[in-house]
């Protein structure tokens, strides 16, 4: 046991000591040479994990701020959205759109299920004057990643339905819905392609897979957000993606920057491209499957019974009946230094979540599930089988 | 001339060594005890340099995202709002509160002046509908500081003239316009009070006299302003104060909040305590006498003609004829490591800023000034006198 914790929430994340040292970095003017070659460094260095040719903008915000942006730089007061909910996260960005007047049609599912593509299809073809689906990819208060690839193959084959219409397509939209996702909890971590998949509007932060502390926001916008922006009403400032894409080849933000973020995750892109997407990938399906196997050996439920859509990022697991959840998270950090999460809105004491995104290596996970197993017998959980 | 630049700009400012070590501390839960612990400390200690009763919350933003969340929290669209403008960071409060909708009454000033108390109760007599004044405190675009508690007393003196007029009175407003300033570049390093001078919202941004990095924005609320938030129709989010408020009795912000800032944040406060707040205002205003005597000495002329409002902040100088701005301010940085700030807005390459708030010694200035006269003197400028 270190005396540094074992964190082990989903995000944020721990961050490597070389990082942390980044992060000490003295300030430089933030409209000077210095930083306007480090932002383009970065910037270019994401378009990468995102698999994208767009710009990736970079907000001084947290995920929940980048959403905003998402919604109110393209969107329009009284636009319908359509908003594929699987869990708490799902329902944020779905208040964001709500709060700036949209008009919210929600596809919610069970929190610990995955959306289904088919369903995304029948309510595009349902509402047909839908602007933008709100989707989540990694679900971090439930654990389930969405078959993000095949959702949004659903709703651009919405795209070609209203371009087959013909004669309507001259008068009114040319383009589909818009694809606006949520991949905070995602992107670094597992596979992902922006332009690939046909995903318009990408969000992220800087505390999940990126192991840099919270304070950023990245953002990538399609061609066709971008023409979506340029008659979106929504009333935006301090979010507006247009300002920020301004600025860019500027080397500068609109806003003052929030620099150490910006140092740190300088050195967690250089870490991350040497240690490779591939590599990472792997590492994260491989620390996913290994917590999901430990836990289920204890006896304990996943909360995605599906697991086919298990997050290989953040794990969800019911609270054994006769076991508080705050005692176990407390028994946890006391005497094993192991942090992990509760559950979030009504999951609220029925499920605990474990972290297993950025810097993770099987160490962690091990002493993770060693101090699980420990609590929980001390708790009077008996605990299926050693594993 | 050591490795770090003397960066004299008016923020980001000089983050000393202690704090940025305390800036790279590992992660902790942000909805865990430690977190708690110190965002409740550090909340406590604002106060007393806002010298208000109220709440002090923390927004992971810049200042203009501070900013954008006083005018959401407190006004509707429509709401008419009187914009005391003297710079830059003034057309920029009220560009926000145009974006939302409000209807934006200017008195605006040459830029290089202070704004008079007088001229903004004439203009509340002739507008008696306005809901709020924003106002700037000092304007780090002119290097220009208003005369804050007297516009507030104007303002606030309207306030007993609506409640004289009697029975109109149980009919609508029952307080005067609010009072939202901008303290982004004042506070923490010259006289402030929040409740005595009756100001309404007030904000200010960490890497300014706090002598942290970017990345946090601080913003309190009188009840007067508690109770605007309670009709106000802005659309708000990200920014919105009120969630703000309500997490903060349990030691959280709403959202995932730069960690890094507020460990750094928690050690500067100690540091300024122990200075103690005479001390530190009167350490900014003989840096400013300094830096304006200084200039003035070479036979630089000040863009804030009347000292009586000169900036203890920052200092803006008339580039003078023959050099460029972008050749004086590469030379200082290049030959003798001093980073200061151009013009911004229509000021761009007319004048020069620097920068004396937060970390600031009279060695940084003696260097700043011997730079600065060598520089004038390569670039041919005729320097009048050796100081």
């Amino acid at each position: 046991m270190s005396d540094t914790p074992n964190l082990r929430i989903p995000g944020p994340t721990p961050v490597p000591p070389d990082i942390l040292e980044a992060v000490a970095h003295p300030m430089v003017n933030h409209r000077g040479r210095e930083f306007a070659a480090l932002i383009s460094r970065v910037a270019e260095r994401l378009k990468d994990w995102f698999q994208t040719s767009n710009d990736v903008l970079i907000l001084s915000a947290s995920g929940t701020g980048g959403l905003e942006s998402a919604v109110v730089s393209t969107l329009s007061p009284r636009d319908r959205v359509l908003s594929v909910s699987i869990g708490a996260f799902g329902e944020r960005f779905a208040a964001i759109a709500d709060t700036y007047g949209a008009e919210v049609i929600p596809l919610q599912y069970e929190w610990g299920q995955a959306a289904r593509a088919e369903d995304v299809r029948q309510a595009l073809a349902e509402h047909p004057d839908v602007k933008a689906v709100l989707v989540t990819h990694n679900e971090t208060s439930t654990g389930v990643t969405n078959p993000l690839e095949e959702i949004a193959r659903a709703i651009r084959s919405q795209e070609s339905g209203v371009r087959s219409q013909g004669p309507s397509r001259a008068s009114g939209r040319t383009d589909g819905p818009l694809v606006l996702v949520d991949a905070v909890s995602s992107l670094g971590a597992i596979p992902f392609e922006a332009d690939g998949w046909g995903l318009d509007v990408v969000v992220t932060g800087s505390q999940k897979g990126w192991m840099v502390p919270p304070g950023l926001a990245f953002v990538s916008m399609s061609e066709r957000a971008w023409r979506a922006y340029e008659n979106a009403k929504m009333p935006r400032f301090y979010l507006d993606l247009g300002r920020h894409r301004d600025a860019l080849p500027k080397g500068q933000t609109p806003w003052t920057p929030a620099m150490s973020i910006f140092f740190g995750l300088d050195v967690a892109l250089e870490r991350m491209a040497e240690e490779g997407a591939e590599r990472i990938f792997t590492r994260h399906a491989s620390m996913g499957r290994m917590v999901r196997e430990g836990v289920k050996a204890f006896g304990l439920e996943l909360l995605c019974q599906d697991e086919r859509y298990a997050s290989d990022t953040v794990t969800a697991i019911k609270c054994p009946e006769g076991v508080e959840v705050s005692a176990l998270r407390n028994t946890m950090e006391d005497e094993y230094n192991v942090v992990i999460a509760g559950g979030q809105g009504k999951l609220q004491g029925k499920i605990f979540r474990i972290g297993h995104l950025g810097l993770v290596e099987e160490e962690d996970i091990r002493e993770t599930l060693a101090a699980l197993e420990q609590t929980l017998a001390k708790l009077g959980f008996a605990v299926r089988a050693a594993r």
